[in-house]
């Protein structure tokens, strides 16, 4: 089961990180998730992090990563299912998950998407009026 | 990682079998799900198989307890993204998924669930009317 499956639901797609990731399987994750963002013309992606017990620097750059190459072709990433005390240990050590948003659960993080993306739509529409 | 994260989008709960279901697991997730279905009043169910090289009697027998489950709670299950070696292979190990529905991907199974969740509120006003 070397693959993570990548879920679009309407104009999301949703990423479940269940199994412990290597550096290939990341490396294919990131790979298949900016491909998907551009064929499916995908608004913005949900990694599901509920499954993981240690988020470590290892996945830490991994979601700034994906977060940042997403943002580049124009889709928001918003991490969701944080546990507590991945929350706790992440502060204590330091990490930094600079480009990445946050939200409770899917739902919400669907919510953040929209104000996301809507906000980009709002800023990029208001180009032409300032030339 | 012994748990399988049940996501909640909308009015549906989406599950993402990644990993190898042992028994305790499977027992775990048809618990959790039931209880989330009650929980958070889902309509419906689905479960994404796509990661799975392998359906076999275990999780066949596994997809109809929770597709029975939850239909007596009053949702749906639509099972998705089962690879299509894996139909081959349930057709002709003889596998009965009789109460299972379904369909290509996430959009589809949702499509789907909100089919069957109207078929059957609609079944249910109807009632009143032949009395």
């Amino acid at each position: 089961m070397e693959r993570i499956p990548i879920l679009q639901v309407g104009e999301f797609l949703i990423v479940s990180i269940q199994v412990d990731l290597h550096d290939r399987l990341a490396l294919r994750l990131q790979d298949e998730l900016t491909s998907q963002v551009v064929k499916t013309r995908a608004k913005g992606v949900l990694i599901d992090i509920s499954s993981l017990e240690i988020v470590d620097s290892f996945i830490g750059r991994l979601l700034n990563n994906i977060a940042s190459m997403t943002r580049i072709i124009g889709a928001g990433t918003v991490v969701v299912g944080m546990r507590p005390l991945v929350a706790i240990t992440i502060v204590e050590l330091g990490l930094s998950l600079i480009n990445v948003k946050t939200a409770l659960n899917v739902d919400q993080g669907m919510a953040l998407l929209r104000i996301m993306v809507n906000s980009t739509i709002e800023e990029g529409s208001d180009e032409p009026d300032n030339r």
